[in-house]
């Protein structure tokens, strides 16, 4: 009987000629069959969005290979691959190795997070590697053989449906990092100062810039994780409901 | 002592001309100092996504009235809005009425529920208005009593740390309408279809099109509510750690 390689679909949010995608399809190539769809520019802070207002073009980037760059946002190159590209549902969607740290509240803005979400809402097992490091020159070589051991962890033992794994790499390298933890999404956040750039009668143009908070409050979070030399892993679900409020709120039904 | 009235901010991501946020301006104005900040075309599907790679505009719509429209997203617009704009941190952020369903899998993708979930990061409390209907000249006049009566409990009451309320309206006249559930989030979700438009050697142009699978899983959900003739209100929370798993992985921590 012919063994059958893994289906791997690789995705990312800074766009298919980032450093960052090399590290993770040459990782991927030691594990299975593997297309790329990815965005044709940097798509970093795209969270969920979706193209619904305009075609989205797939490229072919060589007929040799299995590497398509995709106009639209880093979900619109998850759904494109799984309903045009791929011959079958995957066996395993990797987002990533994302420039810059996707711990805290920077999962809701990651578009690197949630095209791994978008993999899981699709029934793909699926997993978003962040390295902290903003240098989108970093050589990540030495990550590849973490990035392989977890896949191929993945791959056998599936994940429970809808949960998909947030990984984050700490500034460090590999052999200075102390370990693994499992942990809670931190609660780090951004304070932005829009900087005016020009003003004419009614109109302003503003450029983002700010600073990450990153007090630790939470002990065991993944922000406490990459402060401390260790990669971490959050099981990320996809309801977003605070079961603890419904309590809360229930007199509400009897009010209106 | 001088009464002072709350201060709202009015978001929304069909765009700063629609039908659904006239609606919640006008009820608004009933109930505090109204800023509207929105995008200046539609956003629909922007999720948690902002704008890093260009400037922003916001542009006074008048200048005698506190309406601004942005190019950015409906997250942007609310960031913008408590950076630049706004006098001092509104009291409430309401977001919407949108033009279509945001129960279920939907949140993920919706700008109007995700410019609410940045007003709670923000520390405000926010509410996101939805109409399942995706009419764009739907009246929705007879709905403004119930946003009205919601945004004054929110106004007295607060909301818990974290928390935003997701509220769809179902497709009914309002006096048909049976009631109001507390609810989680539902599990029906979209299904795609990409018809292809045109294609050239190596690149392929495609628009997006699909139906939403809605079948009920799980009663006293979003959707349920939406079914069976109420309005669906959802507490949702930042945190996407999925805790029931953590445990699940924990050997990890020993395996590498």
């Amino acid at each position: 009987m012919k063994n059958i390689k893994p289906l791997i679909l690789v995705v990312n949010d800074d766009g298919i000629d980032s450093m960052g995608i090399r590290t993770l399809i040459d990782s991927m190539k030691e594990v299975g069959d593997v297309y790329v769809v990815a965005p044709d520019s940097n798509r970093s802070g795209a969270s969920h969005a979706i193209t619904l207002d305009k075609e989205i073009y797939i490229k072919k980037i060589d007929k040799k290979i299995n590497e398509f760059s995709c106009s639209g946002t880093p979900v619109d190159c998850v759904k494109m691959a799984i309903n045009k590209i791929l011959p079958r549902l995957p066996d395993l969607c990797v987002s990533g190795v994302n420039h810059g740290a996707n711990h805290s509240i920077n999962i809701l803005y990651s578009g690197t997070a949630h095209a791994a979400i978008e993999g899981t809402i699709k029934g793909v097992p699926s997993i978003a590697f962040s390295h902290v490091s903003y240098d989108k020159s970093l050589n990540m070589n030495d990550f590849k053989q973490f990035i392989i051991k977890i896949s191929l962890h993945v791959l056998k033992a599936k994940l429970p449906l809808g949960v998909t794994l947030n990984i984050n790499f700490p500034d460090l390298p590999f052999r200075q990092i102390k370990g693994v933890r499992i942990c809670n999404q931190g609660d780090g956040h951004w304070v932005e100062d829009y900087k005016l750039k020009k003003k004419n009668n009614l109109v302003a143009y503003y450029w983002i810039t700010g600073h990450f908070e990153d007090k630790i409050h939470q002990k065991k979070s993944d922000l406490w994780a990459a402060q401390n030399g260790y990669i971490s892993i959050v099981p990320i679900g996809l309801d977003y409901t605070d079961s603890g409020s419904i309590s809360l709120f229930k007199f509400l039904e009897d009010d209106f």
